[in-house]
């Protein structure tokens, strides 16, 4: 590249940089100045070509038309890209011993049902019981009574009850942990599932040589006063998909021990699971103190 | 920012780089493992919050249902980030003396009125009439017959057809050269019109203090065998929008004399113009070879 081909390019950044100059919200103006400086060094680094620009347009374009109220495409491009954990992890400054955070994901519904302490939240979902409990601490390993523990997952067909057609509500439920800062409760031991591939995003992996595949897990957001609010997950030791998670999700301190017991072993609060087999887990939570 | 923080953040960017490696062309690869090394130095220079994320995501989701056949937000979003003109510059490497290219815009229509040399393209569209006359040569002066030249622009209202209820064709056209290379027609003064800005990317110029409006242009798309073809505009010397054009399309170039001739003045043609003004603007175009 010559030097004037060098220098129109640079010319070309620098006038969009300044077009920002007057924004009147001096965040909205170091986001956007930075967005671009970003995105004009990227379309010169790899010397983007106009078809390929037309790809972009048109790969944009059919993600916001098949985004509604059910599928967010664009949700998922974020989440294929590692921009949703990135986000996540930003926002997530390691504090002390503190739990760590890991993605949203698309699939949480507000106004989940209650649950008892050691209750079932499975719902009629079909898979197999899982036996959760831990306790919720801060920082200092002091007990967090009333936190509001907000669960969610897939079902062992891999999906969650949104995704099905009918109304079911199924493998979520909000809890609250004991004067103790315990919590127990019954779900459904995770299995792995693809995220929604039949669209741009899919197409994209599938061009990548990229499984649409997540990782088991199930989904934790923990509320306290006075405390962070931490969204997480746990993960399955020895899921065959940790190490290549579609949305990079995982990180090794949420990989969790999932014990599977046979048939007939007495369950730890004396329920009958139907004489099939179940798994337990302990997860130990601790949430750090606001910032 | 602690050590390990920045280890985490890097280590995140590393794995989704990585999970490019297998796609199967290697321009693809390339492209994408660029896309995410900058899409998360951007999201970590800026330390993106989560709420920004969600807003951005919500700008994405409105952008798309606002596309469709007659409407591109994702285009004008291109547009307003400068990201369209760098695209356009990076593919037009300067080559000797060849007239420069700037943005295509989303105006253009396939099947335009094909106009004789001497002709009116304007077809009733409202506007001062204007005389535009050329030659077409290689970069070394040779002259180029027969070249296809497509014209279209707006009409003084700010309006392209296209953006009419009605089915009308206006204001663009087509020509060939004559065998010295010559061509010469009539169309319309060019105005400065605003880009479609009652959508996100209007909000998004709102905020920045930006004005949607586009500098006046005349826009060019100029084929012959053997030559690259050119897409272009012609913008007006000492209009009030040149140094803030919302797309980043003027270069010092591509701004011309559009000279005003008085009322009465005898027309190039001997045309009667009904006795208003009218404008002459001349453009000799260079064609680059094919690369
Ligand atoms: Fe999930
Ligand atoms: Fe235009």
């Amino acid at each position: 590249m010559s030097g004037a081909q060098d220098d129109r390019e640079q010319r070309l950044t620098n006038e969009v940089v300044a077009s920002f100059d007057d924004a009147a919200d001096p965040r909205l103006r170091t986001v956007l100045q930075a967005l671009t400086r970003h995105l004009h060094a990227f379309l010169r680094e790899v010397r983007l070509t106009e078809d390929e620009w037309r790809s972009a347009i048109t790969f944009l374009t059919e993600t916001g038309h098949l985004t509604d109220d059910r599928r967010q495409e664009f949700i998922l491009l974020s989440d294929v890209l590692g921009a949703s954990m990135q986000t996540v992890a930003i926002n997530d400054e390691a504090h002390a011993n503190a739990t760590e955070a890991t993605v949203f994901g698309p699939f949480f519904v507000a106004g989940s049902p209650k649950i008892e302490l050691g209750g079932d939240l499975a719902g009629g979902g079909p898979g197999e019981p899982c036996w959760v409990a831990g306790t919720v601490t801060d920082t200092d390993g002091n007990p967090v009574p009333d936190a509001l523990i907000e669960v969610w997952e897939a079902d062992e067909d891999g999906y969650y009850d949104v995704q099905y057609d009918d109304d079911r509500v199924a493998a979520r439920g909000h809890l609250r942990t004991d004067a103790a800062g315990g919590y127990r409760f019954w779900a459904l031991t995770p299995t792995p599932y693809p995220i929604p591939h039949d669209g741009p995003v899919g197409s994209l992996l599938a061009a990548a040589g990229r499984s649409p595949m997540r990782a088991a897990h199930l989904h934790f957001m923990v509320r306290a006063d006075g405390r962070r609010t931490l969204v997480t997950h746990i993960f399955v030791r020895g899921d065959e998909y940790l190490d290549r998670d579609s949305v990079f999700g995982v990180t090794p301190s949420l990989v969790k021990d999932f014990t599977r017991e046979a048939a007939g072993t007495p369950t730890p609060d004396g329920r009958d699971v139907g004489g099939r087999t179940w798994s337990r887990v302990r997860f130990d939570i601790v949430l750090a103190p606001l910032a």
